[in-house]
């Protein structure tokens, strides 16, 4: 950003921006993503498009091209909320979705809080949150499930973002010995966190679509082989494109968690760590993707994205526009992750036709 | 051990034992349990065999009383098994049913091996294991479970220790997008573990009488709320008095686990981490319990061991007998373990008695 001559600010949940000038003031066109990973992640996830971004900046600076409107590219703190929840955390508190202070208190799973670890880090920034406006938001990003590649397309033009439900539950019950407590005196949390993992995964297979549902997070307390465990901790991930539907497969799935844990005679708690309804993008903003696309001549095709982005923050105040590469093998959240380089170079064109449209 | 000027030996496995001379050489009697607990455990669970003994011995010598065989109290390594498998490690070694080096080289869920922790504790000793014969073997225990509160009997007459079947599974799977990633698609190895987990439980249940069945460890890779599991590692324990049945047990549930991990496409490791067939305690040693019991104005009751013990080591090749006391509430393996002090007494005069015929 700084070779680029850009204006960096750090604002104060850590969002970085490098801002390139327009001719005019006002809110301008962001080009965003984000840089963190999930532990197991690879390299293409979030950092395809801010690379990309500055690719298109560093490539109107060749061309000495200006635009009218500001050109900024941004990568949002903690998209992944893989320590921290809730997910898109920098881009919600970037777009007033989501409350700075509250965010900066939230604990990691380790414990640590977000304020903590962002002045650890040198990016607890100045630079206030919540009143930056974009005229338009623009997101280059691998599509991280096997559409594409089935079908043969290179380029995805994103409808919307699928509705996203986390909950955490901690199940507590009584640790006992494994060979002399009797199946009928049990107070298993174990068993209560196993059936309702089986139990998410009937139900999505019964609601087809787009439904899924995860259980990633999983502890046991003790465990040991032999004892009983007294507490099991673990998360459940649903999401669905309907927020109808999202919300029945949520209720189904608390009724169920509540029915067991009277079962097991055990005590249920649930906490709500990430809810977001889907979100649809601009119909122009979908259409630009597509022409811009064909006239390159790349294929195209329009689908949901099964991941939630730093872009549908945008989408209640911008226009947004997201644009999908093929990811090999489906394959995302993982090291295997990989996008072909004329797949990623693709992409980029795309991104820098649509922001010459966006700017200028 | 020393207060009492005992003859203290300590094994090359760890195990202590603790000699009274007796009128004649040769093979004595034996009254031994373990110090060891698991991580969420009480202060009963062995240590009220190894007490007792001393107990035992302390009143001999207060009353002078010279016994025609040895006494000795012994307590064994590692008897739960739950940082190093298998259980009954220090008293199996003992009585030659596990190799001395084989069991020196097992590493913990730490990754430390059994030898590199008994000389980091100064427990790896000098005394040859294996040729140890002892003419009796008692072992005064809690029961860690429900029965004879629930009866409200103070003593139990064990006739036998169920058998035990431990197994370690590790699964193998694809880590993915729980977004993006569809459900036909997945390669969940969280998935297979959980599953299992249901089929056990339903599998205990169906069976019925004394089958038994735990998953009391369960850990997820990368453990993340929005990755699905590449890999889990998890117990499987079966115990049931009835070794056909404890065989159909085991075939099953591992017949069910392949099954589970050909349907979600991942692979399936299992190690086998303790096998113990069922064993069943001489008579003589059953009616001499019950006997003393009834003469010191006790109730008594004959019941099988749902928890393997240390006694069922010498069983192959000494008189062995083991004297239950109730739990409250059935509670062990947990903090909340209690034995009220009046049965604690019961069990230990029933222990001295037994320990008179035996010696004397």
């Amino acid at each position: 950003m700084e070779d680029l001559q850009l204006t960096v600010s750090i604002d104060r949940i850590g969002n970085v921006v490098g801002t390139r000038r327009g001719r005019i003031d006002g809110p301008g066109l962001i080009m965003g993503s984000h840089i963190d990973t999930v532990a197991t992640g690879g390299i293409y996830d979030g950092n395809l498009g801010v690379l990309a971004g500055l690719e298109v900046i560093e490539t109107l600076a060749d061309a000495r091209r200006e635009t009218e409107r500001s050109v900024s590219v941004a990568f949002f703190t903690n998209e992944e909320g893989a320590r921290f929840a809730p997910d898109m955390m920098g881009s919600g508190v970037h777009q007033g979705a989501l409350d700075l202070d509250a965010m900066l208190a939230v604990r990691g799973i380790d414990g640590v809080t977000v304020g903590d670890q962002l002045r650890a880090i040198g990016y607890a920034g100045n630079t206030p949150c919540g009143g930056v406006r974009a005229s338009h938001y623009l997101e280059l990003h691998i599509e991280q499930g096997p559409v594409l590649e089935q079908r043969d397309v290179t380029i995805g033009a994103v409808e919307g973002v699928q509705g996203i439900s986390w909950s955490e539950f901690r199940v507590q019950g009584v640790s006992n010995h494994a060979g002399t407590t009797p199946m009928g005196a049990r107070h298993d949390a174990g068993f209560v966190a196993t059936e309702l993992a089986g139990f998410v995964r009937r139900l999505a297979l019964e609601f087809g679509g787009d439904q899924v549902a995860t259980v990633g997070a999983l502890q046991l307390e003790p465990n040991l082989i032999n004892v009983i465990p007294e507490r099991a901790t673990f998360s459940v991930d649903l999401r669905n494109t309907d927020d109808t539907l999202l919300r029945e497969a949520e209720s189904r799935t608390f009724a169920r968690a509540e029915e067991l844990a009277v079962q097991e005679g055990v005590t249920l708690e649930r906490r709500e760590l990430a809810r977001f309804t889907p979100v649809a993008f601009d119909a122009d903003m979908i259409a630009l993707v597509e022409s811009q696309a064909r006239t390159l001549g790349h294929s195209v095709r329009r689908m949901p994205s099964g991941a939630g982005h730093d872009a549908q923050m945008f989408a209640p105040h911008s226009k947004v526009a997201m644009i999908f590469v093929p990811s090999r093998g489906g394959i995302s959240h993982n090291v295997e992750e990989y996008t072909s380089p004329s797949d990623l170079e693709a992409g980029a064109n795309v991104l820098l036709q649509a922001a010459l449209v966006c700017a200028s």
